[in-house]
């Protein structure tokens, strides 16, 4: 049946952790934990430990009692869901957007960014993504049948995308521009100034903006967050794809949302039943208990906040390894090019200490040289800096 | 941004419920809900009644309780889910899989389908769909660029696949068949010699065959059901796409499952994150107490049988309307070519009613004569009888 495949498939093998554990495709996260091993290589907030927040626990048995939760809710999520989420993005852009008109409740934030690329991209096209990224805004568009072009960023200037960079990748064929924002791995924050130049630069060049704030939840130091889809202009351009994963530690519920503007939002609804099914009706009622916590996010930022010093000092006390003080939560971004390969150096502390991270080379070309781990796994302190540890020491012994 | 959306989706308008109540684009069946209204058209077993088996129930409580339902599970379900369904297809089909290489976990069977046949479809491919069918198995194809080539089955033949129409379709594009079985909107179970007339004509010729087993569960009368795959050489050309919504009643959580061949599934592991996201951590714990409770099953089995009798009576009462019992659980196929066009008598009902049922001519050309309902709404049967001498009522009163 390979003969069958179409082209943009041919390439695609294997999957999660594949380049890890060749042997036993799709299973290889799952060993890892049964081995006893650590998974510091999942955004997943608080991992391994219990972490549903209390008020989250409460909807969800409510909603089990109640009885109705074996039924659909609505594909698109059910109004009370999306009204919160308006009230959310309100809060964090100031963009007054009609639930009805402008949101859709997607089965996370995976699924979301595909439905979002997908009823605009097929073969021919580029996508400009500036890089690092996170790996399945390109993956996406080469199932697409479309082509990325990565626009990589400087560490010496912050990772910050520069108009300049951009335009110089621009072709006739250009489409769409795919920003992760805050910034998966780095974890860095694209500046006011930034951000206007990507709106300036997409309204210049009539491009799609497709901006990817799985992390806009949680961002320290008081730097300012602007969606772009704020910016004038922009909304009507921009499909944003947000997550309750990360922020609200709610991985495992599968609830995400993209929101746009009234012109293009009936193309989704007319595909959404398709492409995304519909939210879980549990999870729904979850997400909508933890919009009206404060206090999730609130502890998670300050406890968060907290740990960033400590995991630093452990990597900058390695010769040869460096990193800054993330910008936004869960993600550390580990310079190691002085002492090798990211991915040998991934497989090495995966053999030699049982803990998994991740290679830079997944984020884009020219990033082979570090390491991405998400510090924010584990409740406790002591154990994420016990796992750091075992990073360092692997980092030590790999040759 | 219109002219930026790709060929497939320049029909795309609106969603589900969209030809009913226009204005409304996405909120049609809340607003119906709200109105007190009574939905007879969604494939949802008992809605709106609570129905949550109690063992599903414990196992959602049980897995709050732990508290890490909030994390991720495998991107491809967790391993005791799949072996739990390689165990049902076991018992089933007499199939017999590996949980860890042919069977991959979906959020619901609607993105399970999207999923198993993006790989293949591209711009020129053509799709032979036996009509009728569901609608998006129709819908997901043009989504993709293909064609769908609809195959429009006879009543008079109890709408049974015949291989010589399927060959009067065939041309140098076609690349794949789209099958329902037991089949959305009929209810029909396609026999035993069909489904090998079905394995003959797709390896004479070559194809990639979809299998739509939704309804799978519940099938009456002792009709023996025969899953393609399980034919000789077909595991390995079929894509066999399932569901935990009909039989086990559990639409809300969004379980459904593919398995296929140990050659194409890599092909599906790779693009499993980008597609499908993954499941919901609860929603797999109910899910696994679901597979392990034989009385689900038995108990609708012989509830919705002993109904079907009742519900033929009422519309076989009316003057030029008339049905069979189905061949499998919960929907009705209801002729009403003698008194109108299928869209009016829904738009009709609903106005005069307050009760919405599904027009035939959304199940493919030639079937405007006809009306689907779903007799397995409410868990009580005299609800369900008033619900359906509602429908009778409006058609009387059509004129």
């Amino acid at each position: 049946m390979q003969q069958h495949i179409k082209a943009p498939f041919h390439n695609v093998t294997g999957g999660l952790f594949d380049s890890v554990i060749k042997a036993d495709v799709g299973e290889g996260a799952g060993k890892i934990i049964e081995s006893g091993g650590t998974i510091l290589a999942w955004a997943d907030p608080d991992f391994p430990d219990p972490a549903m927040p209390a008020s989250v626990q409460q909807a969800l048995i409510d909603s089990v009692n109640h009885g109705v939760s074996s039924h659909y809710v609505m594909p698109i999520g059910p109004r009370e869901l999306r009204v919160a989420i308006a009230d959310k993005i309100q809060r964090q852009t100031g963009l007054d957007l009609d639930p009805s008109r402008n949101i859709i409740v997607t089965p996370g934030s995976d699924s979301g960014l595909f439905y979002a690329m997908y009823p605009f991209l097929e073969s021919g096209d580029e996508v400009l993504v500036p890089t690092p990224t996170y790996p399945n805004n390109m993956v996406n568009i080469s199932l697409m049948g479309a082509k990325a072009i990565e626009v990589p960023t400087q560490a010496e200037n912050n990772y910050q995308i520069e108009k300049s960079q951009l335009e110089k990748h621009l072709t006739p064929n250009t489409k769409m521009l795919v920003i992760c924002h805050p910034n998966n791995p780095t974890s860095v924050v694209y500046r006011k100034e930034v951000i206007a130049d990507i709106a300036e630069f997409v309204i210049e060049n009539d491009l799609i903006l497709i901006c990817d704030q799985a992390f806009e939840d949680i961002i320290f130091d008081g730097i300012e967050f602007v969606a772009p889809a704020s910016l004038p202009q922009m909304l009507e351009r921009t499909v944003t794809v947000c997550s309750m994963s990360k922020g609200y530690g709610l991985s495992g519920l599968r609830i995400g949302y993209i929101y746009t503007s009234d012109t293009l939002i009936d193309k989704y609804y007319g595909a959404a039943v398709n492409i995304l099914g519909a939210p879980s009706h549990l999870s729904c009622a979850g997400a909508i208990a933890a919009l009206h916590d404060d206090t999730i996010i609130n502890e998670r930022q300050v406890r968060l906040a907290n740990r960033r010093a400590t995991v630093c000092e452990i990597f900058n006390s390695i010769q040869g390894v460096s990193c800054q003080a993330p910008e936004s939560g869960i993600l550390q971004w580990i310079n190691v090019e002085n002492i090798g390969n990211g991915a040998d150096i991934t497989q090495f502390i995966l053999q030699d200490q049982n803990v998994l991270v991740n290679p830079g080379g997944q984020y884009g070309k020219g990033f082979e040289g570090y390491l991405r781990l998400i510090y924010g796994c584990f409740r406790d302190d002591v154990q994420l800096f016990n796992a750091c540890e075992r990073v360092k020491d692997g980092l030590i012994n790999f040759k």
